[in-house]
């Protein structure tokens, strides 16, 4: 690692303070450096705050004229909720930017860094580039497709189960498991569950344990209207019911005022996910966190729209006969298929107190 | 670690060179050191061959009188199919014997320490005690119980399915894992299957790719003798059907003339595990690896017989609505338990290949 690794490193670490609050907007960090010193250090820490830019040059307890900034994203180049960095950088007189990754959006990527070159700055791209897209998989999907980048949730069994034939899921997986999924909606803009979970077990949905600048949406996933209004997610602010037209208009009318419906097209009698998809991201709904149960979680993957698979495996057995099942989907699929099974790419195998916890991915 | 530590650790490394050939013997490792220095070593390499000790003294190249003796189990007193290991150590000459675990046999234990005491030698217990016991748990239990210590092995997927519903399970698990297979199965004296993965796959169930003496027993569970004569299992040397009176004569006169018939008290209409775990432990069976299907599996692992589990997970989604679980037990007794699931000691867990393998205990 040289040096200008070395500062983007920290500018990464830097990045991950706004893992909670930034998002949708991307996670981003930055590093003034002037004499071999660092002078300055920021991130974007919150959705609608200033940017990472902006922090470093306020957190200057020196003029930043002259110094090298190490940042993760390409700086931005247009009037958002904030005005463009690039104007800032010029403005404070830095002489060298090096910066991680591209602008996602191809209309803006390359821009910054011309409008740093006119004005006289020396610019590098993709200093650890890999590492720092690799920090917003999320925001870089929205902005690439305009739909929600997919995590799948599930805490199973080893062998496979979610709950047992009475239902019974209570608890499969450890304290230190929990914590973790509230941190997984912590990171989603919105969380995800099936009727038949929200029938089953009436779980809130919201992150407890971990600070948040807003809880996530609530998304059910609920074809025929089935959620009771006394429902635990309607203590949420912001809920939504995707339905289809087999929902009855009584049923609709008399849903609680803080939940808003969305009548989508359905597909063997479920709503289409992949037209969901599509009206979430158009809410700017960048990541969504899918936490079952089985059949919710299988149609994720077996229709090719998950991008993030999160498996929290207790080491116990459920065994039974007619358990549950994490994953579930037509019999039809798999034997359409010559190869057995779906193989998505394990990135990390961790431990959560006494439970494993595997980090998959479909690219 | 003290010095007496470090030489016993060292015959627990050489002990475990009989891994694939001792059983259903014990693994034993020694080692003779005299000034300071290792003067020489030896395991029990194969079943009926000599003792650690033996092995141990026969390699020393100066004389081993006034030597200490490191032994990872305590010598023993009896005539078996070798003389007595301490016999030989008191003709030796030996000053001193250091042992790790106990004779196991309760009529035996401490006879031997005894009789070396009385010949003049000094004698102590338990170095590294734990860590020699745990050498060997499937003669610890035979020994003790005269059952067989039964380790039950199953290769899943993610979501803990052995199958689709096709059947089809080629290949859930990495060629590293069922190498790994293959040496569980080196270790045990029986292999274990039911009629169902016999009748689905027609595995031969033999030792493939590792170094063994004598290729274990093979069990198959078949209460009503479906296995068909042609079946692969019948290409091995000791074939054991354990069945049921549902069987019907006429099939079992045609069995072929390798394979053993034992007709065995039912439960429920399949052959009843203790009763079949009581004759195997009369055969002489020390060790059995029941590898499935997940409902053979599951009725070790219910009925409180399994010791051990051992499960490769391997990275992958097999989903679908009736693929094969690979721990099914009847629901009821889950309705009967006021705790959800069980939860055996997760040992270990490590990667094969891509692949993970877990080790769990049922203590």
């Amino acid at each position: 690692m040289d040096r200008h690794e070395g500062y983007m490193a920290r500018a990464i670490e830097l990045a991950r303070r706004g893992r909670y609050a930034a998002h949708p907007n991307p996670m981003v960090g930055a590093v003034l450096v002037k004499g071999g010193k660092v002078i300055g250090e920021g991130a974007h820490l919150r959705y609608g705050g200033p940017h990472a830019e902006v922090n470093a040059v306020r957190s200057c307890k020196t003029s930043p004229a002259g110094a090298a900034v190490y940042v993760t994203l390409e700086p931005c180049s247009t009037y958002g909720k904030t005005p463009p960095c690039t104007e800032l950088l010029i403005r404070s007189g830095v002489k060298e930017v090096y910066y991680g990754a591209k602008d996602v959006n191809p209309a803006h990527s390359g821009r910054g860094a011309a409008i740093l070159r006119r004005a006289g700055i020396k610019v590098k791209a993709g200093v650890l580039g890999r590492d720092c897209e690799a920090l917003n998989p999320a925001f870089n999907k929205f902005m690439r497709t305009g739909l929600p980048y997919v995590t799948v949730k599930i805490a199973q069994s080893l062998d496979g189960r979610i709950a047992d034939a009475a239902g019974r899921s209570r608890w499969i997986s450890s304290p230190e498991s929990r914590l973790e999924a509230h941190k997984l909606r912590a990171e989603a803009d919105a969380v995800l569950a099936g009727i038949g979970t929200l029938l089953a077990d009436d779980p809130r949905l919201n992150v407890r344990g971990v600070k948040v600048l807003r809880q996530p949406w609530i998304v059910a996933l609920d074809s025929s209207f089935r959620v009771p209004r006394k429902a635990q997610i309607f203590q949420n602010e912001r809920v939504l019911i995707a339905t289809t037209r087999k929902a009855s208009v009584t049923a609709m009318k008399k849903f609680p005022h803080n939940a808003r419906i969305m009548v989508l097209p359905s597909e063997n009698g479920r709503v289409s996910l992949q037209a969901l998809l599509k009206e979430l991201g158009k809410l700017g709904i960048a990541h969504v966190l899918v936490e079952g149960g089985g059949r919710v979680a299988g149609s994720f993957v077996s229709e090719g729209l998950a991008d993030r698979f999160i498996c929290f495996v207790a080491p116990m057995l459920i065994g039974g006969t007619d358990s549950k099942n994490s994953m579930v989907w037509p019999d039809e699929l798999n034997a359409a298929r010559k190869e057995l099974g779906l193989r998505p790419r394990l990135v990390s195998v961790t431990k959560a107190g006494p439970d494993l916890m595997l980090d998959l991915r479909f690219d």
